[in-house]
């Protein structure tokens, strides 16, 4: 699926960004990246060094003259866009685009294009208008304009988790095993012992202590192994206990 | 809400990050950044460019000197790791971070901490300790290093997200109040002195006891009552033990 998902960067002016871009797309596993009309040279050491590693998809971007050229071949476009404009467009949520990923992209040949504008102007109306809906990250409405980078970011990071919640759910890795119920009642029984034999607990004035204690153990759901840990710090305690008075 | 979520960088080694940091955080509408041993001068040309107008939030940066002193107040303190670490630690997604956020800052005196670590290698097992949770950003396997700027970019949209969903619903009632970061620190020590007090742990061979008690007991989320329950058990543990040899 993530391979037939495109970034598309229209104007952009600063090498640095499009390194940027580059990185969080390798990061979440997107590969297809093309540049329409950029007012830089994309390969600088600039770029490179802020690709920091995925400056291949640097070198191989495409880049064309218009952004019918880099979309002709989507089956669904996407632009973002921070402000409303003049003219309302169907708007989603980078989360809703997310959802309907695995569903645009069920079909043979279908591609989708997530399409970015210039640093300082973001995208034309004309552009937005050649989008079949827009997506809007929400920020912050006194300060709204997100980095390039950072916008493909949350992008990108929306289309991998789509994609990562279509794969099969793989099994789980067994973890340790958490205490029995029986394990449980045993160190409770051990622990009360423990407490009143250091004279911390007074059985006749229980004032929910053991209550207490059991809610704070069991909200941690014990594995046998710390169960064993915590059984031997009583050990060792009660060897330290006075002998009772009534032996 | 997100006026109570804090970024914590630790030893961030250039200043560019640090800007894009802010950046990224005044665009989601966070305004707390502490910044701990950073590795280079957090105002220069470069973060004031890289923030690109949240500057402000780079200027007004709490810079201190160990991750205690920037997590003392916080009673959540999660973790950005890319690793599974030899020791599992409860580990959740960004979307479940944002999902538990508006329980998590529901009580008075709630605070979360997002803690980020260096550009080269991350948090290290001690600060990761440290820590109730630990967040991975899914990433490409092959390439898992995001940006600095871009890994506190998915978390802080995350935030936004989550509050903004919060906005309609109603306000949770708030629970006891749960330690503090720093509660928690100084239960752990007092725990610590008094295992090597009654001669259960040995510091010069520790075999991760220490790792594996705290694993357990921040899993359960102690209220201040608790810890307070347990540190009594714990100085009434201490005065059975057995004077030091080295005294």
């Amino acid at each position: 699926m993530l391979d037939r998902i495109r970034i598309v960067l229209i104007g952009t002016s600063h090498p640095g960004n499009i390194g940027g871009v580059a990185r969080a797309m390798h990061n979440m596993g997107l590969a297809d990246l093309a540049l329409v009309a950029p007012r830089c040279e994309p390969v600088t050491a600039d770029s490179v060094s802020r690709a920091s590693g995925a400056d291949h998809l640097v070198n191989g971007a495409r880049v064309v003259e218009t952004l019918e050229q880099a979309v002709a071949d989507c089956t669904l476009v996407v632009g973002a866009s921070a402000r409303s404009r003049t003219l309302p467009w169907p708007m989603i949520t980078p989360r809703e685009l997310g959802g309907r990923l695995p569903a645009e992209l069920a079909g043979d040949g279908a591609r989708v294009a997530l399409v970015f504008g210039r640093e300082d102007s973001g995208l034309t109306n004309a552009e937005l208008q050649r989008c079949h809906a827009h997506v809007h990250i929400p920020t912050n409405p006194d300060f709204s304009s997100l980095n390039l980078a950072a916008a493909v970011q949350v992008l990108a990071y929306e289309c991998r988790l789509a994609w990562l919640a279509g794969e099969e759910a793989p099994a789980e890795e067994p973890g340790q095993a958490l205490a029995t119920h029986e394990e449980l009642e045993h160190y409770f029984a051990h622990l009360e012992r423990t407490l009143i034999a250091i004279g911390f607990h007074d059985p006749a004035m229980p004032r929910q202590l053991m209550a207490r204690l059991r809610r704070f153990t069991l909200r941690a759901r014990p594995e046998r192994m710390e169960l064993n840990i915590l059984r031997g710090i009583l050990s060792d305690t009660e060897k330290l206990a006075p002998p009772r008075d009534d032996t």
